[in-house]
């Protein structure tokens, strides 16, 4: 068994979270901010077996993995009007940090 | 060494915190959501030698062990009162998903 | 890889934050309570590379490090005037406990 932990943007979280539930992986979610990520984001904690372990690398990829967004521009206010971009720019969102962890031994009570 | 991740149901985690201070183990409890066991949850974060596992170990299966427990019926408000049970149904609660990982180093500053 | 978790007292939590984004370590940082330290505190997950361990443990113990601290002494309200000590008293503070835990994969998506 390996405990994977996953730390994932907040807005990719729910998405995470239903293909993990539809895949049959159980995971317990940390409310997490800062760091590796932008905040806020959510650490899952992920108990599975070695041989499922690509898989659910593969399930974090596909639904956290980073891409460019475009963002409508801010009306300047106050400030600096030249310094307003009246077109939308591109900023990366998403993004997952992961790491697989060796457990000695695994109890369900 | 080790690290015990333990995730516990809420019902069930004042006990087990209480359990662990008379036995003198030193826990972080982390706010927990979802997956292994219905929400909400407490993540236990405890380190440990060990020949302490299994004393640990049956601490948390003592106190947080999944058991039936009776509910009182809900009366049906509006929706389909021919599906209303009128007694107590039997529900699973408690239970908790345990971890043991190996450390390389402790330290206390 | 290494993952380490630091435990910290939340009056150490943002100065160790400060002091690892300068050295640029990322950490996700977890609201934690009670068992190591004293509540409330601060669970911080750092994955770092083996070489890097040794400076990142001095950076939490500079930060966090358990010391004597002077606090005025509160007035009775009402109780026992007798047992009231009308000078500073010094109490621990801070203080951090560090586990250092091996890592098998790392992937950043
Ligand atoms: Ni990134
Ligand atoms: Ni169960
Ligand atoms: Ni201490």
């Amino acid at each position: 068994m390996k405990m994977v932990i996953a730390v994932v943007q907040d807005q990719d979280s729910n998405r995470l979270s239903n293909a993990l539930t539809k895949a049959t992986f159980r995971a317990t979610k940390l409310a997490s901010t800062g760091g590796f990520l932008r905040s806020g984001n959510t650490t899952f904690l992920i108990g599975t077996d070695d041989e499922k372990v690509p898989n659910l690398l593969n399930l974090i990829r596909e639904n956290c993995r980073a891409r460019d967004q475009l963002v409508a521009p801010v009306s300047p206010m106050g400030g600096n009007a030249d310094a307003y971009i009246p077109y939308p720019v591109e900023v990366e969102v998403g993004g997952a940090t992961v790491f697989v962890l060796p457990i000695e031994q695994f109890h369900h009570f």
